[in-house]
């Protein structure tokens, strides 16, 4: 595997090739990886407040440990985890739109663990002006190994071509 | 179906009761609603924030209208709309563990739209000393009938009682 490191946050993953050209346009079997991110205390209340969601598993140490089973305490909201995908795929494709979403919640992240987003092209159509696009979704935790979220998703995209943003 | 006014947020629908006493515990069948919901520019502001997506169709009514193609503008997250099903089971089962969630986001959901959350039990089952409870969940435009987003989801229960603050 070949690794480029981009713009902002995503490095691309060129599973099937062994050149070091840029690619400027997305290809099936294409990865695209997340810079690690940190999900803090603030941003589980931030996410607890707009999505109303106050389950106290993600809100109190205690509880989370107890009647939650979680024994490092207070876990991150999955469906916020789960926004790294389509975060992911906006940041390299400004104007994508989201079809579906399939997420199967592997293993817990706590409140202060790092994780990796990477979402992979299975399957690219034309249709239209767009494409859509199937990808494979996994977030990884900070080892890079286990999975904490597996899943898929269908975007359309509006070009293929790896936004300006993303690679300069 | 009738329909029981519940605490906070949420009825429970039964669908195949013909009496009025309170469900107590969840069955098989059984349709929890959420309180209507609009999704402000704040609210999307605060969920591009702390998800760090930021794709322009989220923020930027003009590119939303060309790029993105939404003629009425800015459309809501569409991972921010379905937090309403994990906000929901977690209302009423407090200390809910999420495992899996489908979403197939059928119609967009516009920034100031109001839309109703429900999730219905269509199986459940006991696992040690906790259930695991597939729902179907769809979330509706304000219309109540057309599909924004239909999916399903799999949650861990600690217990099969709707929680005192649910039905208080």
């Amino acid at each position: 595997m070949l690794l480029l490191s981009l713009a902002r946050a995503a490095p691309l993953v060129r599973a099937a090739s062994t050149t070091a050209t840029l690619a400027a346009a997305l290809k099936m079997g294409d990865a695209l990886r997340s810079h690690r991110r940190r999900f803090t205390e603030e941003d589980v209340a931030a996410y607890a407040g707009v999505s109303g969601d106050r389950n106290p598993v993600h809100l109190d140490d205690a509880f989370a440990r107890g009647t939650g089973g979680f024994q490092r305490g207070r876990v991150v909201h999955g469906m916020l985890v789960a926004s790294l995908f389509p975060a992911l795929i906006a940041s390299h494709f400004p104007g994508a739109v989201y079809a579906s979403q399939s997420l199967k919640f592997a293993a817990p992240v706590h409140v202060g663990d790092e994780v990796v987003a990477q979402v992979q092209a299975l399957h690219i159509k034309a249709t239209g002006a767009r494409h859509i696009v199937k990808f494979a979704t996994k977030c990884f935790m900070d080892d890079e190994e286990t999975l904490a979220i597996d899943g898929e998703a269908m975007a359309f995209l509006p070009t293929l071509q790896l936004s300006a943003e993303a690679i300069k």
